[in-house]
This record gives structure tokens, sequence and C-alpha cells, in this order.
């Protein structure tokens, strides 16, 4: 497996672009992305869980559902959601004007939006500037940073990765683009996250992978507990890598499938680490349990506790806390057979075992959780369950920015 | 219903004292409270639903079911959680130490603790002191003050109070308080919460009026959205009063059903008012939806919304995270439907109609939501289900005060 370095442009026949079209305030902050294949792609998707969905969402799942993609028209700066048919009007006319731009069907486009909730997307502004999104359009690395800088929020930090894998000797790419840093818990994360790939691999297939991926990635993924309305993960196989077409799960699915989640889970980890107002990036794993989903609800349940979030941001090896929020989770264990560590690069400290306290040195576990990431290692008694989730502190500047979003 | 300021003292035969013993490092704080009814009490309790329990907890449960209370000894600054069997055994020692004191039963003392998890109770600094504690009972305020003081951890405020009622002419009192400013979620509200009264009570009665109205009150609380491994909620009834006792749900049962409930309601809002850094006291009313479970899941689901409450801490009327947080509940309702309004003693203001914006002023609102008590206002389209929740917003001292506990 290989990494490359223009992202959604890194897979043969796409291109992409991000123009300022007048959504954000600040003109020196693009909010209008276009990626784009020649060639019709095969899509999967998978959305938000919310009952409260954005228009730009509904739009998108009738395309993806009528089964051949040609691009993705995503802007940031307005959810496009609680704004009702005038809403999904707005969302219709966006594709339509994509359509009329590159002479493709409509159902052909997918439509995403983020940003706040209850404003009517300004069309105008995107009918007037679309001619210029269209030229924006360029294969490389400056189209893929250009699409990616319009799709980001409250976002600090670039959330994206390409790699390159053989299929029987064929090259083939997968590139990807996130955005997303509050309202971020499973299931889905919160997030827009846009992957290209030039396989060969039917819709079926291509679903199976999405999905496995999605589930031990971006589904294992809180910033704060808040699922937002507008979540949506996409990806757009070209066929232009040339390989075997994969119509079953073959070796060639494995390696792709895997491929496809080891991309997904970097960015989650990413997104996790750009977490709004976050100093550390927090992995979670939880092992011994009686199952897989019991690990993993054990997991989240700790990632996403504010107490434990808060102690991680003051580097306080308060493990009680992390006990405490196992307790709560919902999921059957032995209270009495749990082990805890903490660990980073700069070491590994055992701080509760048996469901005591272990000795440690609380200045050792102060300079293990001083790093930038972080992990709490979770041992129960119970079974050969395990799951890792990723999740981020609790900090004054989250609460600063979400105190302030919209001022 | 006529409100009186002595607390657990209020009904008759009941004493309280509180002393510093060393548990906490500050011996200007009490640590060590007592509560005391010379006659035998009917008891009725409530503990949390935590997987890991305190030691405290395990032995009250044991005690609590035998039937007959005299007296509860609580001490902060210490769980006594996580400590294995000594720490069971810590518990029992407690309560025999009591027992000695005052020549009862060791299973007529209920146990309860709150502090920091994993650390062993330093018993010897309990038994040392234990005839202190004993001294300091008294049968008013001052009495009622020095055991509320002694159960406070990082509270800012007194939360307690005491009611007369009178059933069929005979005047009874409840006296109740409280400690908990963090780790507060349904189901239970994490706390300690001690309840007197001189009611002549059956212990059926009297655990179905507590149920009652724990549910409406305790339970209906969010702070953080972590429940504790030690909350417990215990109400004992000395029947001191000499009404006639109260066997079966007659008019004399709702009415101190109902006061016991309005006093736990008062408590639950106090303890919003202090969750850990709040500077606003959050009531969230959901109207409208399938069933009252379905009214209270939405609201909870708004009332611990990081993003909420977060919002709250800025007065920023920023509406779209209350539709968002409501679509994530797990509960179905119209998202065509909803309408918002913010309220306080400042005035109301419509914000959301029927999902979309409502017209109006972003100043008004602001000023609305910047009193210290604020109401979100919620009617849904689909029934007549109704409830209330309190919680908190979410401030920097929130992750101050949980950044540096332990430091």
């Amino acid at each position: 497996m290989k990494e490359l370095h223009s992202g959604v442009c890194a897979p043969k026949g796409f291109r992409a672009g991000g123009i300022w079209c007048g959504i954000k305030a600040d003109s020196r902050k693009r909010d209008l992305a276009l990626i784009y294949s020649e060639r019709p792609c095969v899509p999967a998707a998978m959305f938000t869980t919310n009952m409260v969905k954005g228009a730009s969402l509904l739009v998108t799942r009738e395309h993806v559902a009528a089964g051949s993609l040609h691009a993705i028209i995503a802007n940031s700066g307005n959810a496009n959601t609680c704004t009702g048919d005038a809403g999904v009007k707005a969302a219709r006319r966006t594709a339509a004007l994509i359509a009329d731009e590159f002479a493709i069907p409509a159902k052909s486009v997918a439509v995403a939006s983020t940003g706040v909730i209850g404003v009517p997307l300004p069309i105008a502004a995107i009918e007037s500037e679309i001619s210029s999104l269209a030229d924006s359009l360029c294969g490389d690395a400056a189209g893929h940073n250009a699409a990616l800088e319009a799709i980001m929020t409250t976002d600090t930090r670039k959330k994206d990765g390409a790699i390159e894998i053989e299929l029987s000797g064929v090259p083939v790419r997968i590139g990807a683009m996130t955005k997303g840093s509050g309202m971020i818990h499973p299931n889905m994360a919160t997030m827009l996250c846009f992957i290209t790939t030039d396989a060969d691999i039917s819709r079926e297939m291509l679903e199976k992978a999405l999905r496995r991926a999605v589930s031990h990635s971006f589904n294992r993924l809180t910033v704060d507990g808040d699922m937002s309305t507008n979540d949506m993960t996409l990806i757009l196989a070209n066929g232009a890598a040339g390989n075997t077409p994969i119509t079953t799960e073959n070796d060639d699915f494995t390696i792709f499938s895997d491929a496809l989640e080891s991309l997904c889970v970097s960015l989650a980890r990413k997104m996790a680490r750009d977490g709004e107002g976050a100093t550390r990036l927090l992995t979670v794993a939880a092992r011994g349990a009686a199952d897989e989903p019991g690990a993993e609800t054990l997991a989240k349940s700790v990632a996403s506790s504010s107490l434990v979030k808060a102690a991680i941001f003051g580097a306080d090896a308060n493990w009680g806390r992390t006990l405490c929020a196992l307790g709560h989770a919902g999921v059957d264990f032995d209270p009495e057979k749990v082990d805890v560590s903490f660990a980073s690069r700069a070491g590994s400290v055992v701080v509760c075992k048996d469901s005591r306290a272990a000795r440690f040195s609380e200045e050792e576990a102060k300079k293990i959780l001083s790093e930038e990431e972080v992990e709490i290692n979770i041992t129960l008694g119970d079974g050969a369950g395990a799951a890792v989730v990723w999740g981020c502190d609790l900090t004054y500047d989250y609460v600063k920015i979400n105190g302030e979003y919209r001022s």
C-alpha cells in the first residue's frame, strides 16, 4: 500500500475544485466544492440516522439510489436543514446547475451541505458562480485542496488521504477528504466524507466495503455526542483503473476493502484530533468484553464521557472516571475485573488492576497523558470482545467555539 | 404546604450533625455527617444503576432491605469505590461504629460516601472522631447545616428544603438535603439525597411515593451525562407526627406523595443550577410528543447536548442545535412539525415554527437567554406526551473544575 498526496484527485479520471461564492461572509474562505468524473461512477453512501435530515441529504439519497453519479457538489456555511420545501427545491436546483454545466443528468449529481441550520440556502450565490466552480476543476493536489478547503467549517486541519494498492497486478487508487470537528458522534460520526476510487467494482461490493470500513472507523469516533443532521459518506468508483471488475468477495475485494478501511481509520483519527477545541487525540481500546459490540459500547462510553474528556485535557490520571463511564454504558461486565492503563509515546502505566488502584507514579502518569496522542487501554474479564474508538479531550476552546459559533 | 428552614431536622425526632474527621485535606471543611432518629424509621431508597457500585452503597442496600433504620452516616472526600473487599469491610465498620455509639443494631445504620474513586477509605480517621460526630448532633437548623456541609464536594450552594403539610388535621413534615453537581445524569441523577419525615407511613407506600417523586425530579436532571457509582436517595419515616398511618393510596397518601415530589423537584432544580461550573439553570419542556416517556427522552437529549449547553452559556439562540438533538434522541417524531421557543423572566420568543426559522429579533433572544434561569420550550405534533427536565449550561468552569479535580 502506497501513500499518495493528491486526495480525491489521486484516482484516475477525477478532478476537483473549490471557490468562494458568497455563502460564507469572509471572501477569503472557499464555500463551494466540486468533485467530478467524466466517466459515470458506481456510488455507495451512508447517511445520518438523525430524524431531522438536511435537504441536500434527501436529494442525494434519491440520486445515489438511481445508481450512477458523475459529480458531488458541496457547500459549507449553510446546512440547508430545517428549511422546508424551499430547501429541497434549492438542493435540486444546485444539482441541476451542475447537470446543465456538464450536460449530464441531474440525478447523477450528489449534493451536500454543512453549516448553520435553519437559514435558507442562498441559491442565487451558487447560481451565479457555477461556471467559475466548473472552471476551477483540476486533476491534481491543487484541485483536491481547493475542494477540501471549501467543505471546511470549524475544521482547523485538513483531513484527507490517498493510497494505491495492487489488484492482480493492476494499480488501483483510493482518495478521500473529510470535514467535521463538532457534532461528532456515532452513528454516523458527524461529517462529510467524499471518497473517490478508480477501481472497477460492482455496486453491491462497493456498498459492502463501505459499510465495513465506516463501521470500524467513523462509527467509532466521538467528539461531543451530537449527531448531525447532514452526515454523509459517499464513495464514487469510476472503473478507470481497468482492474478485473470486483463482483464477489474474492481476494481483490479483500485487498480493496482493507485498504478502504485503513484509509477511513486514518481519517477518523484525524477527525478526532481535530475535534472542536481538542488538544489531544484520545484512543480508547476495550478488550476482554463479552463480545465486540459490547466492547465498542463500553469504549464509546469512556471516550464520550465529559468527565473523562476533561480529565484528559488536564492530563489527570483520574481512572475512577473511566470505571464510572464503563459502569453506565448499559453493558453487562464483571465490575470487579477491570484493568486500566494509560499509554502514549512517553510510556505506559497501569493505574487500575482488578478494579482497584494500582501503585503508580502520578508524575509518570501525568507525563504520559501530556502527550498529544494518548490511549486508555481497558481490559475486562468477560470474553474475547475487543474494539478501538477515537475521541478527544474537552477543553476551554470547545466551550468557546460552541458558545460563540454564530456570533 | 408551608416551607420550613431546618431541613432534615424539621420533622419531629430527627437530629443531625457534621464534623471534619480528616478525610478532606482542608480541616475547615466538614467531611463526616450524621442524621439520627431515636425512634426506628421505615426506610425507602433508590440507588445508582451504574454497574460499578460503591462499597457503602452495597452495605446500605442490605441494611435498607433489613427494614428498619435509625441513622445515616455519610462521608465526603472519598467515594469508597473500586476499593474491593477492604472497602466493604470499611463501610461495615463505619456502620458498626455508629451502632456501638448509640446501642442500636448495625443493620439500622445506612452508610453513604462521595468523593474520589479508588482510594482506600481512611477508616481510622472516622473511628477516632465517631464520638465527636455523635456529640455534634442537634435538632435544629445548625445540625442540619453542619450535616449538609459535610456531604458537599464540588457543590457551591446548599441544596435543601423542608415543608409541612396536613394529613387529616395532623401536621406532618418532610425535610431533605442533597449534594451533587457533577456526574449527574439519569437514572439516577448522580447525587446523595437524604430525606426525613415524621409521617407514619408503611414501607410499601413510602417506596411508592419515593419512586414517583424521584422519577419526576432527580431522574429528569442532567448535568454532564455521567452517572455516578455512589448515587443514593434515602428517605426515613419515623412516624413521630402521630398521623393516621398511611397504608393505602388514600387522600393522605396523595397529599404526602405530592408534597414529596414537589420538594424533590425544587431540589432537582437547585442541583441543576449548581451543576459544575454552571451559570444558568436550563429547563427543557417537550410537549406534543407521542407519549410521556418519548417526551422525556427528547427533552433529555436536548438538555444533555454539549452543543446546546455551550450555546446556552453563550446566550446564543442557535435553535438548530435543539432540532439536531431532538433528531438523534432515538424517538420517533414528525421532523417537519417542531416549534421551539426560548423563555425566561425577560420574556419569550418563538425561534422555530414548523421546523423552520421563525422571524425573531436576535437581540431580544440574547436578552432572554442571558437570564440565570432559561427555558427551551418544544412543541411537537405527535400527541399529548409532555415532560420537563432540568440541566445547565456548559462553561469554561466545568472544564476547569473537571480538568483539575484531583490536583
